[in-house]
């Protein structure tokens, strides 16, 4: 799948044309959330490889920038993504995936539901549900 | 406010030290959900001096990519982003805000409450709440 550039910033903000704009390395950042629950999972990057077969698929893939290579979620782990719902931001530098993990449940390597599983506070990281 | 850098992938999962992994500019990703409604308002970048700005003042503070500078979240707009919660992930390459939105409880410079007003379907963008 190809996508266009945006033309206008009007087009880019109003339009409904789906034109990303992937940034110098070819990225847009995804965050992905629990269907049900709102929760934040995870925040990834996806290329237009990944953003196109997440599209043809219903199911999430990204882009590792540590592995540098095309991932499709849960291909391993079980934790694939079936995707509910997604969304793309006012710049299309961004998009929004509601998702239900499959497998598990889970979404982090760690075996921690969501990757975001510690607070900041006071300038520590606490662990929380 | 300066950070360390993560010693081993043990501690950067587990411990309890603020260890940021900044990008190759600089920068890691921060999403920001509504403390209330759990929405995905937007997602933007911090560098350090946001991260601590962010930190030491309880309000939202980001990084423009496109302006090339330090952002206070609703310095001119009223859209001040007060902190319920901050997480951050596995990684320690991103950071999840759970915020109070002041103003006219808006996040976005479009006058939409969150960034991602548009869903993408059949390849198209469509308005939503």
């Amino acid at each position: 799948m190809t996508f266009s550039a945006p033309t206008t910033q009007k087009l880019l903000e109003e339009g409904a044309a789906l034109t990303p704009r992937f940034d110098d390395a070819g990225l847009i950042a995804a965050v992905t959330t629990h269907a049900e629950t709102g929760e934040v999972l995870m925040l990834a990057w996806m290329n237009a490889e990944a953003l196109g077969r997440t599209l043809e698929t219903g199911e999430a893939w990204y882009f590792s920038r540590s592995r540098g290579e095309l991932w499709h979620k849960g291909a391993t782990s079980g934790q694939v993504q079936v995707i509910e719902e997604m969304r793309i931001d006012c710049d299309q530098d961004a998009v929004w995936l509601k998702v239900w993990p499959q497998g598990d449940g889970g979404a982090c390597h760690t075996g921690a539901r969501s990757c975001f599983y510690r607070t900041i506070e006071n300038g520590k990281l606490v662990k929380r549900k």
